[in-house]
């Protein structure tokens, strides 16, 4: 039994700081590191990827759509083949970080409304897909399973790799629960804790409505964006390991 | 006798155009390819690398300060570690771009206000080879002879390339007369063809004293903004031809 | 018999030019200036206010999702809150810099994506208006006829004034042949001037399938992008003129 | 007896967060609101400047070179009619969204390396003051006294406001200790009061060799950026009101 645990990190910029990458990086073993679109400015990036490194964590390109205002939380109606100019421009410059600091890119999760996009969105999924083939097709993409990227990435002959979140709650058909909706975030450590356990062991994960789904998820998503969520990350991996799960990169 | 011809490309921004590359890449044999700092965005860095690529047009990393307003004309008084992560990036966003468009990136010619920074700016310079160092050594830095750029290059271990200016006016100490003076700037293409075949194919340059200074540029710098300046460089390419001389990329 | 010609103005951005400013001056009577958000920046701005007022040419804020790479062309899905206040943002940049001009911003016209989406869009609309009235709730908004930004300014109590386009096709309901659909954009001079004349004499225009359809437009929007465009509008002008139709701003 | 406390605030900037604006509104009698250039985004200026407005702190615009990347803290060395265009657009900005949130922009206060370097920079001083006289020349600039932007204040017949630092050494001559000097920021609360109630009282403070020097400050600017920083803020507020010294805004 082995999973890998992921996070978003990098999400620094200039003089502002966001979440705790240096005590994260203890905890996960896959870091998707912001590439400068949504977060992440060049010099972030290096103390992002130089701590990874340090922690033997895996390096994943972030990627998003370019608006720092709006964290790249907000869909925007690209033409599809300057996304994928867009996502193979911040590949690359985490590349050449990752080069500089001794270690590589080894996957693309992309990031925020971006992710949440190409669930559905056959042309900005076709666009993604089209970015890491052109860069580097060995690269997996980290997604939701059963979604359209996961479908596309598979159909161009790349490698999609199904991920699982801590601390959401999911449908009977293994979607998310719209964070409109109340009870869409979890947030007793314990509860969490035995849910990614299940997630680990089991490949599954009780629905809203009491039903078992199966998800074989390769890796589970965590946050560190508060102090809170760092300890939750934490816990998620204690219980882990006292579960006899091996915590490794998928990659 | 051989020579190379290097122009800055890819300098428009999303709806805005600026220079006619298309033509360009038919005259020069390396291009400067802007990165999105001070010029260039991902969907142009691809127009521009493709163009290159079709005409066996050697591509170069043309890195800036980060300030799209100024075209990346002013000097910003930055960190040099924040300069050397910037580079990096530049670079990095370009090799992924080059390598989506079957070539690659083969040198760096910094641009703008930071290349007539580092011509003196000894902490700029060192971030700038730092950043190339780290990247890849093997990539040449194109630069103005005679400066503390070529000297810190070359004491880093990597690989100065000189270049000359074909419409610029020269001291005879063989740095460029500043473009506030009357003359700074030639715009008579016969002179500019005389003066570009002196320079491939004695390696010296009549300075504005009239004495002869050795230049020995490997590199043959032409611009292509304006309508004016491509017919420029067309006749600096037939002349240099007539001459015998051989146009071929140095890298 | 009088009507006002529009045009957007200040789309230039840094280093980069667009559009012909000093010639349409001459021509039109109200100048939907850019704000720093999809073109223009603060220098622009100043050149193009300038411009204006030494043509007796009235200024409307012209503001757009914050979006250079895309021009404003791209929908951004934002919170209506942050548009309301990203609208506010925009028209005080251009109302100090007319102050310092000589001049004042008289009206109002959401550039781009963000003029098509409000066509339809109800939060996006209500926020365009809710920026408005609590900026200057006389600054008219305008908009194209029969649309929810029409409906929604009226119902805020605000001034809709609407506009109709010289060189665009209409269905027989009054809304603008898509740009997708061939014929969208009229190319022919002469056409344009009787199309325009008839709008401004008879406040109808002639839909693709003959009808006549009534528009009542207050003003009309010609382009000045390209030399052919700059030639169009000063065509337009001087058919409205020789048809005894007085130009005049309707601010 | 009566003071100005001044502090920077809406230096949040989309998903960052910065300062506790909320706090130091109940403790500063003028705030020197970020206009987006250095941070800020419409939607934190208007939090901030609602902020304001609800505890009475009167208004101010805090300008800066355009670089969100380096929080407008580093030199750019622009031409003066760009940054005079550039502090218009800033000042305009906050003046709409501050008449949108019932109250209005009282005077400015440039940023970081701006408000640094027209401590001695003719050119730059020359362009922040042309750009408030153009906008309103009764908006008064707080800034170092015995500096070249205090001087061409006067000299060009704006208003100039001296401000003393309260957690910053001073030398013999009144101006700031370098940040780059062991001891040139104070942290000690006590010291700091005491310094405080000097400069309210007396008007003077006690320079690194132990001299008196007249500073005659008419607002002492006081940090909100840690939770720190805000402790020391509430303590200079209690330690003034118990000298009985008047707490109001100079504008």
């Amino acid at each position: 039994m082995r999973i890998d645990l992921n996070s978003d990190s990098g999400e620094s910029f200039g003089n502002w700081k966001m979440g705790d990458d240096a005590k994260m990086m203890t905890i996960v073993t896959s870091a998707n590191v912001a590439c400068g679109f949504h977060a992440g400015d060049p010099h972030v990036m290096r103390a992002t990827v130089t701590a990874a490194a340090a922690n033997n964590v895996t390096v994943g390109a972030h990627p998003a759509y370019r608006d720092l205002p709006n964290f790249g939380r907000v869909f925007m109606d690209l033409p599809p083949a300057e996304l994928t100019d867009a996502v193979i421009y911040q590949i690359g410059a985490l590349q050449a970080m990752s080069k500089a600091c001794g270690t590589k890119v080894s996957y693309v999760k992309p990031h925020g409304a971006l992710y949440n996009v190409i669930v559905h969105h056959e042309a900005h999924a076709a666009a993604v897909v089209k970015a890491v083939a052109e860069v580097d097709p060995d690269l997996p993409i980290l997604c939701l399973p059963g979604t359209v990227i996961e479908r596309v990435t598979r159909e161009a002959g790349l490698n999609p790799v199904a991920e699982a979140f801590a601390d959401r709650a999911y449908t009977p058909e293994g979607t998310l629960v719209s964070r409109q909706v109340p009870g869409a975030v979890l947030h007793d450590p314990v509860i969490i804790q035995q849910r990614v356990v299940q997630m680990a062991t089991e490949g599954t994960v009780t629905a809203v409505d009491g039903s078992t789904v199966q998800l074989n998820a390769q890796s589970i998503c965590v946050h560190g964006d508060t102090p809170g969520a760092v300890a939750i990350a934490q816990g998620v991996r204690e219980a882990l390991e006292s579960a006899g799960v091996e915590l490794v990169s998928f990659a």
